[in-house]
Parts: structure tokens; C-alpha cells; sequence
């Protein structure tokens, strides 16, 4: 059991940190309603987020993603034209598209609690959901498993011809989508168990 | 604390069943080593593992990795030829070569031993471990972040060129090399600090 004024106060702190990402329209309002679900209970609060996205990387060598740049971001479905438009501004390294599901990290007040939680998330289809601990600090990461992880250019020139740019996004978009019905699934599961 | 009883009759099990697939060739021995460290311990027993791949995958439509099909698994580098290869398996259905990071999954007799072995990984390179548990079964997860997800043809046919299959099986090679190297670091650490 992590001790309650700590964990209190570290809640007060992530709750006003995140009003203020709120005002600066810094949180994706499709993760909005299930942040506040989960911080309404006494047993958790959240300390970050992001809905989904789709990704453009631009990375100087295979491997080397500590000095990776983004040349894109988009948190919800796109089309081809405008990872090409995105590519203008890519000069040199290795690009990548990357499509990712939601991630959701919150602080548990004790295990059986983050226990709970992670059993929500799988029901809701986030399979790959976890928790780390650190002396008092007990983190659930709520995350799924579908993704996109491919290589489609260098040094600012795409790899693939347009029909397979196409499918890419296609692929990418179909991240997106899932995501957004994994995401209503677990905020009607928090609704009903949490 | 997960009780003494259940636990070492659940450890007994694993061994037995790890002892059987050791004679049938069936453990990666670059991860032989580590789990002999992890099931010396009084704290710990394995119950699967994988020492990182390379998969040829072929999926019925995007998104139904329920009814995809293995087309080839390597547990090493590979060359570009052998996906040729393999792909004369493949025909109907979207393609996806895949680079799997190593995982193996652990029971622990406590969160406390659990925490200590999340860290342990972490320190040698495995940042995307954590654990889940059900009842008085803790399971921690022993992965990181390195991969590769990227379809690369349909129907038996491949959309890449072969510059661009070159760079993939490169990438795919890379995550193996990083594997290994970190399932190196994980032993040593495991000697260590287990």
C-alpha cells in the first residue's frame, strides 16, 4: 500500500498539471472522459497520455532513435498526400512511419488496485498492459498491440512507390480506427467496474 | 507473497516441461543460460521464452493476426534470398516481415522480487519490462523496445524492390545483433545482482 499523503499529494500535482494541459488544449480530447473516470477514483490518477497516433521519423542511423526527429504527427487517420507534403521537410537519415496505439500511464494506489485496472484494460482489448513498481510507486501502463513499425525512406526520398505508400496508410489509419473503438470500449468498462 | 506451497508446485511443473523442451532441442540456447540463472533462484521460475526473430508472416486481411500464418522463422540474421525463398510458400494474403525483440515471461514468489527483476532488466537493456498479476500468480515480462513491423507484399508477391528488401532484412538483422548483445548484459547482470 503506497502511503496515503504521498500519494495524495503526488495526485494533487498531476491533477493541476493536467488541468493546465487541458486549458493549453495539450490532451486529445478522444482520452479526455477516461483520464477523468480514472482520476475520479480514489485509487488512481493518471499521469500521462496520448489517443493513437501515426508518426513520421526521421532517424540519422538504423538503431538510433535517441536522436530521432519528428517530421510528422497526427492523432487520427491521414491521407498519402500528406506524408508526402510531411517529406518536404526531411533532409537527411532514415524515415520511418510508425503507428501507434493509445498508451495511458497511471499511479495505483496499491497492487490489488493496478491488478484491477490491467484486468479493465484487457477486457477493453488493451492486451498489452502492465505494471512497474518502484518502492511506493506502483505505474499501470495501459497499451495494445497492434502497430506499424516500417522503414519507407532515406535522406528524404520514400522508398516505396505509391501503392505501397497507399497500403502503408491504410494500415496505419486501420491503428488509428481500432484504437478509437478500444478506447470507447474501455471508457464503458471503467463506467460500469472501476 | 504468493504462497510457498503453490508456488514450488508450479515451479516444479515449469522445470519439468522446460527439461523436456531442452531435449527436444526446442530452447534457443543463447537464452538457455539465463533461465538456468533465473530458475536457480528460490524467488523466480520461467515459463516461456523466445531469444529474439525474424518472421515472415501472411495475413488473411489487415488486422487478423488471429488467422496469420508463419512463412518463416529465423532466430538469427538472415539474408534477403532466404524471404525469396520462403515467399515461394506464401499465396494468398498480406505479407508482413516482423523483428521480435527477445521476451520471457517469469513467475515470482513477490512483487518485491518482481520490482528487483524489472530492474535488473531495465539496466541491461530491456526497458519494455513490467509485470501483471492474477491472484498469487506474479507474472513479469521480460521484453524492449526494438522491432520491426512492416508488410512487405501480397498474394506471394513482394511490393518492395530489392534495395529496399536489402534495407528491411538490414534492420531486422539489427534487432537480433541488439538482442543478443543485450541478452549478454542480462546474464551478467543476473549473475550480479540475482
Amino acid at each position: 500500500m503506497v502511503m496515503e499523503k504521498e500519494f495524495l499529494k503526488s495526485k494533487e500535482n498531476a491533477i493541476e498539471s493536467l488541468r493546465k494541459a487541458k486549458i493549453d488544449d495539450k490532451v486529445d480530447r478522444k482520452i479526455l472522459f477516461i483520464l477523468d473516470l480514472i482520476n475520479n477514483s480514489g485509487e488512481f490518477y493518471t499521469s500521462s497520455s496520448c489517443a493513437g497516433r501515426i508518426v513520421l521519423l526521421q532517424i540519422p542511423g538504423i538503431g538510433d532513435k535517441r536522436n530521432a526527429k519528428f517530421v510528422g504527427i497526427w492523432h487520427r487517420t491521414i491521407k498519402s498526400k500528406e506524408i508526402l507534403s510531411a517529406l518536404k521537410e526531411a533532409k537527411s537519415g532514415l524515415l520511418w512511419i510508425l503507428a501507434q496505439p493509445p498508451i495511458i500511464h497511471i499511479s495505483a494506489k496499491s497492487r490489488a488496485a493496478a491488478d484491477k485496472l490491467v484486468k479493465i484494460a484487457n477486457a477493453s482489448g488493451f492486451k498489452n498492459s502492465a505494471f512497474k513498481s518502484d518502492n511506493n510507486n506502483i505505474v499501470v501502463e495501459i497499451c495494445s498491440t497492434e502497430r506499424l513499425d516500417a522503414p519507407i525512406g532515406e535522406d528524404g526520398i520514400l522508398f516505396c512507390n505509391k501503392d505501397y505508400l497507399n497500403l502503408l496508410v491504410k494500415i496505419a489509419n486501420e491503428v488509428i480506427l481500432k484504437s478509437n473503438l478500444k478506447l470507447k470500449r474501455f471508457e464503458s468498462e471503467l463506467k460500469e467496474k472501476l
